[in-house]
C-alpha cells in the first residue's frame, strides 16, 4: 500500500449519489489511499465558480492534481469545472456523447433527469415498498401478504431483514419476511400462513457457525446463540425448504447487493425502472 | 417520445447494481424507450460467452445493435463481450486506464475489489446501522442514543423512517428518529430524552397539504390526515424547531437520497467508505 493520499472531488448537479459509488468501485482497483470530498447540488455558475477555486486550492495545497469525477450536465457549468488544474473524469459527456451519434438523438440535457424524480411510479414504488417491507418485518403482519412481490424465510438473523430493505428501496419490491422458529421445525411445516404464497417464498440460509458468531454478539452466552442450537435450526430450516420445494441461497459470504441481485433473477419480477 | 424501444445490457463480474443505476442515470436524458437485461456474475469465458449469444441474438432479431454497459475487470472475459455485435460501453477501462497514467500506478484488476466486500469495516457499519435504525424508529427506544450519529425529528409522516433507512443502508450511519406529536406541542418543549442529544437533532417538516394526502392514503378521513389537523402540527412543528435551534429542511419535493445528501452536508461525519 501507497502512503500517499490523494484528494477525490465528486461533483455532481444532484445528490452526487450515482458517482460516489461508482468511483469508489474504481477507486478501489488501485493501492493508494484517498481522502474524497463530495460537492453536491453544483447547479449554478456561482456554485461551480466556488467549487473550481476549492479544486485549485486543494491542487495547490498538496502540489498533486486532485482526481474529479463529474455528472454535469449543464454544458457551462461543466465547462467551469473543466478548468480546474485536475484530472477530470467526465462520467456524463463520456458515454452521452457517442449515444447521441448511436441514437441518432439529442440528449434532453435536463437536470432533474439525471437525479432521482420524486413524481414518478418507481419513486412512489420505492417508498410505498419500503414501508411495505417494514410492517411484515419478522413475520409480523398477514394483512396484505397477497401483495408481496416476494417472501423471504429462513432462521433468526440470516439476513432477511436488511435484504428485504434494499430490495425495497433499491428496486420498489415489496418483501416479507418470516422467520422459522424451532416451532415450525417440531411441527415439520410450514406456518400456515405461508402455504398459499409458496410461489413467493424464498429461502435464506447461513453457515451455523457464522449465524451462532452474529447470535453470540446480540446475546451472548444465550442457548439460541449456542453452536449447537444453531446447528439444530439451520439442518432443519435446510430441510423443511428442501421438502417445500423453496429456492435458497446461503448469505454466509454474500453482500445485500448479492442476495437481493440473486432473488431478482430467480423471482424475475418487472418493475419500472424511471 | 420516440417510440422505438432500444435493449440495453447491463453485464457485471458482480451484481451490476452500480452500473445498472448508473446507466439508468445516462438513459434518462433520451427520449426513447429502453428494455433493460441485466446480466450479473458474468465471472467466468464460459458465462461471458453465453451473454455474447444473447446479446448478438438480440442484435439479429431487432436489426439494432444493442446498448451494452459493462464493468468487467478481468480483460479475457471483457475482450469476449466486446466482439458483441453491440454498442459496448465500458464503464471500467474507460476511466481505469487514464487514472493507470495520471496515478503512475497499475490497477490491481482485481474482480473481488469492484463490489461490496463483506469483510469491510464500512459493510459491517452498514449492517450495524441498519439495525440501529430499526430499533430507533419512531422513538421506540431511547436505549444507545448516545451512540447515534442522528436524529431526526418531525411530525409523523414527514420522511423520517425512509431518510433515516437510506443514510443507514448507503452510508452506514446510525440514525434514529422521534416523531414530534401534539402531546409535545402542548408542553410546548422537545420530548427531554432528546434535549441531551441536541447536537444530533435535524429537523425534517413537509407542506401540510402534501402532509394531508400522504396521511390519507392511511387513515382515510381521519382527524389525524385532516388539512386543518396538518397545517397545526407542521406550524407547532416548524415553531419549534425554530426555539430549538435545530436545522431542518422541508422533505415536500425531495427524494430520500437528497434529503439524505443534504443531512450529511450539515452534520459532517467522517465514516470509512471502503
Amino acid at each position: 500500500m501507497n502512503h500517499q493520499v490523494r484528494t477525490v472531488f465528486i461533483i455532481s448537479d444532484g445528490t452526487g449519489i450515482t458517482a460516489e459509488t461508482f468511483s469508489h468501485s474504481i477507486l478501489a482497483q488501485f493501492e493508494i489511499r484517498f481522502k474524497q470530498i463530495r460537492l453536491p447540488f453544483i447547479n449554478t455558475l456561482e456554485k461551480a465558480s466556488q467549487a473550481l477555486l476549492e479544486i485549485n486550492h486543494h491542487a495547490e495545497k498538496s502540489g498533486e492534481k486532485p482526481i474529479v469525477f463529474t455528472t454535469l450536465v449543464n454544458e457551462e457549468i461543466n465547462a467551469v469545472i473543466n478548468q480546474a488544474n485536475a484530472m477530470v473524469m467526465d462520467m456524463f459527456h463520456t458515454f452521452v456523447a457517442p449515444l447521441e451519434l448511436e441514437l441518432k438523438v439529442k440528449s434532453t440535457h435536463a437536470i432533474g433527469q439525471f437525479h432521482q424524480n420524486i413524481d414518478t411510479e418507481s419513486y412512489r414504488n420505492r417508498i410505498e415498498a419500503i414501508n411495505f417491507s417494514l410492517a411484515h418485518d419478522d413475520g409480523q403482519s398477514h394483512k396484505n401478504l397477497e401483495s408481496a412481490d416476494v417472501i423471504l424465510v429462513g432462521v433468526s438473523r440470516s439476513g432477511k431483514t436488511p435484504t428485504c430493505l434494499y430490495l425495497a428501496m433499491q428496486y420498489g419490491v415489496k418483501s416479507a419476511n418470516y422467520p422459522l422458529i424451532p416451532d415450525d421445525f417440531e411441527r415439520g411445516v410450514l406456518p400456515s400462513e405461508l402455504k398459499k404464497y409458496q410461489n413467493k417464498l424464498f429461502g435464506l440460509t447461513i453457515q451455523a457457525n457464522r449465524l451462532s458468531e452474529i447470535r453470540n454478539e446480540r446475546r451472548p452466552g444465550s442457548k439460541y446463540a449456542s453452536l449447537d442450537n444453531c446447528r439444530y435450526e439451520v439442518n432443519e430450516a435446510e430441510a423443511m425448504m428442501k421438502r417445500e420445494n423453496i429456492t435458497w441461497l446461503s448469505s454466509t459470504h454474500k453482500s445485500i447487493e448479492e442476495i437481493a441481485t440473486t432473488i431478482l433473477q430467480v423471482i424475475k419480477i418487472d418493475k419500472p425502472t424511471d
